[in-house]
């Protein structure tokens, strides 16, 4: 059974509370990490501002294995995409200064891209991204979302797939986040998590649980242990395959978004230790 | 462009009208043929019994592709599975008094069997099933489900994964439905495509669109050229596979239920001619 040692969560897992509360009640739960939203950081999106979310992630004494999220490279118009290269470059900044290990990459699509093309641009885009990163020290770690995403938030919806173009980019500070939640149905699961590890490409490790039914396709994730995932079991795999960094909680829910967040924090502890 | 004489259409599609209805309009509409669903045959699901289904369709004098839907086959409990495996043989024999080419397979998934687990049972319990097919003259469809529906409804989630079953089975009368809602995001999809062609296993092919975004996991469907699926470019590759079946138009969705059907039918056989 994993230990709240190697454990993190993300602040988005969290989301009605700041970025100070949710640091200073991790570090007391015995959390050994969080992963930082942008939305908690950047002023544009309501974040406390830079300087300040350094202070405050330092202080805690987390550590922080991803800054989340970068990525959204497809556009039909080439100059979105130069846009989208400058923004994730930016984000590498950011996760630089908060003194995360790795920005999590949410590829993108959009209707208007067919997904091969918009596979192109994201192996375009991360290419332009990887010397910047490598200046910095932050690794970039390809998320692929759950095929439900396909259409507008991830063209890269298999492990399989993000190797691919990890191979197109072939840099070793680009690699793959695994979240239970969107690759748990893969039939090709095992062999892609080991292949990973060969590759020394597993960057992160993201834990939830698929809920039955799912009442909405974004926000109705499930607390570990409350849905159908065997979670244990991919972890098994991932550490088979040689990782050994923090388990990220990732759960994003209108349901626990509303109940008491010390109580929830609680109870997402004992789920980390006991079911994931 | 495709012609309506090589368009069916699933009674589920129009739901609200009854058996004779949904018959009568097709005919009179210059559709080729209709796909069955059980709930508008058997009395236990409301419908108007086999007998009088057999003759609503023989007086259409439409061809009907497929009965919808078989499978269902993984259960914790081997009775289970052998009730299934009993219930499959009696739509085989519906689907033969109706005049069905075949029997869909949703292949079922459980959350108490693990996917690998209920994958090895679909095999089972399809190959249970082949002398039957095989007697009535009924083929068995595989149709791989989109991984949104893993936890409940199918442990087959794409082609590869229909075609190791069929692998598994080998007899000629199993093979794969395609339907463009849950295998477009597939980034190997041409390919395997191609492979059910080689294989002369692509039994059926099924239009609609995926709407962006979808606000909801089952009935919230798009009409082909409302969302952002390349149905047009799927046909083309089901095509160089040597497909030459019906196109069938199924379509699960609450806001075109709630419309005025002629009309819906009206712009169904539109748009099966200028967007799929």
């Amino acid at each position: 059974m994993p230990e709240l040692s190697s454990c993190a969560v993300h602040t988005a897992t969290l989301k009605p509370w700041d970025l100070a509360t949710t640091c200073s009640k991790l570090a007391a739960a015995g959390v050994a990490g969080v992963s930082i939203w942008r939305d908690k950081v950047a002023p544009d999106e309501g974040g406390v501002g830079l300087e300040e979310a350094v202070k405050i992630v330092k202080s805690s004494g987390l550590a922080v294995p991803a800054y989340v999220r970068g990525g959204f490279f497809p556009a039909a118009d080439a100059g979105e995409r130069r846009v989208a290269v400058d923004h994730n470059k930016s984000m590498l900044d950011e996760a630089a200064a908060l003194g995360a290990e790795q920005v999590v990459l949410v590829v993108g699509a959009v209707p208007s891209v067919p997904l091969n093309a918009a596979r192109v641009q994201v192996a375009e885009g991360i290419a332009a991204c990887v010397e910047h990163a490598e200046a910095v020290g932050v690794k970039l770690a390809i998320e692929p979302l759950h095929p439900m995403y396909a259409a507008d938030k991830s063209c890269i919806n298999t492990i399989a797939s993000a190797r691919a173009v990890c191979d197109e980019v072939d840099h070793p500070i680009v690699g793959v986040a695994v979240d239970v939640y969107h690759v748990w149905w893969d039939p090709d699961l095992e062999a892609q998590i080991a292949a990973l590890g060969e590759e020394s490409r597993l960057f992160g490790f993201h834990v939830c649980d698929w809920r039955v039914p799912t009442r909405d396709l974004l926000l109705d994730r499930a607390l570990m242990g409350d849905g159908c995932i065997d979670v244990a079991g991919i972890r098994k795999m991932v550490e088979r395959a040689g990782f050994a960094g923090l388990g990220e909680v990732e759960i994003f829910s209108t349901e626990h978004w509303a109940e008491d967040q010390d109580d929830y924090l609680d109870r997402i502890c004992g789920r980390f230790v006991s079911a994931s």
